[in-house]
């Protein structure tokens, strides 16, 4: 794992969490994209090397929606930024770590993704990406 | 913001996490550090420019304790770097943002840090902090 990539968090109101994250890093979101498989809406800021990602659910059904039923609004994972992501997953699933996605899938921001199920690291929802070669 | 400093976590078996996260990046942990004026015994691993900051509370009326009891174990703080913390504390303050401490104190890592309130910041706990300069 080469670094943090992004922290997801998961947001009630889009419009109004990307003028409150402007505000503490001093500078816009800089790109907002829709992830209809997941049903979600998110928005990015840079922070040095590092990511914010912002999530709004777009249904009732959404993972965020349901997450923020359960548990309110606040940090939803975390992602680590991996050069090869099927070489991580079979790492990590020879190491004990249960996957949500045993083969990666398309995310936002031109990356291939897949979850870690929580159950297995401590509470912590954790992603891997990887960058899509153009 | 300079980067993402740290993410903090909350565990409830130091040793048991730390041999978890090993697992996870495939290195341990470079450094055990026990904050007494927090009632927290913490332990760092490294993940290219940023770090991940594991935490067990040693006292029932520790934070971390508590956290635990209400949330479970998981994600329970983002920390940012910043070059000059008293500067960012009243930028922010300025900004509206609500801090727990209006000046900052000694954090764990040779560190000043100080917490924004997370009824501000979308449920998001955010800690600054700022190396110390020997």
């Amino acid at each position: 794992m080469k670094k943090i990539e992004h922290i997801g968090i998961a947001v009630k109101d889009l419009e109004h969490s990307n003028s409150l994250f402007a505000s503490l890093f001093g500078e816009e979101h800089y790109k907002i994209e829709e992830v209809k498989s997941e049903n979600v809406l998110t928005s990015f800021f840079k922070c040095g090397p590092n990511k914010i990602e912002l999530l709004q659910g777009t249904s009732e059904d959404s993972p965020i929606t349901k997450f923020i039923e359960k548990k309110g609004e606040g940090i939803h994972h975390i992602a680590f930024a991996v050069d090869n992501i099927e070489a991580e997953i079979e790492r990590l699933t020879k190491e004990g770590f249960r996957m949500i996605h045993e083969k990666p899938k398309k995310g936002a921001d031109n990356k291939l993704i897949a979850f870690l199920h929580p159950k297995s690291t401590n509470g912590v929802l954790i992603e891997l990406c990887q960058d899509i070669k153009d």
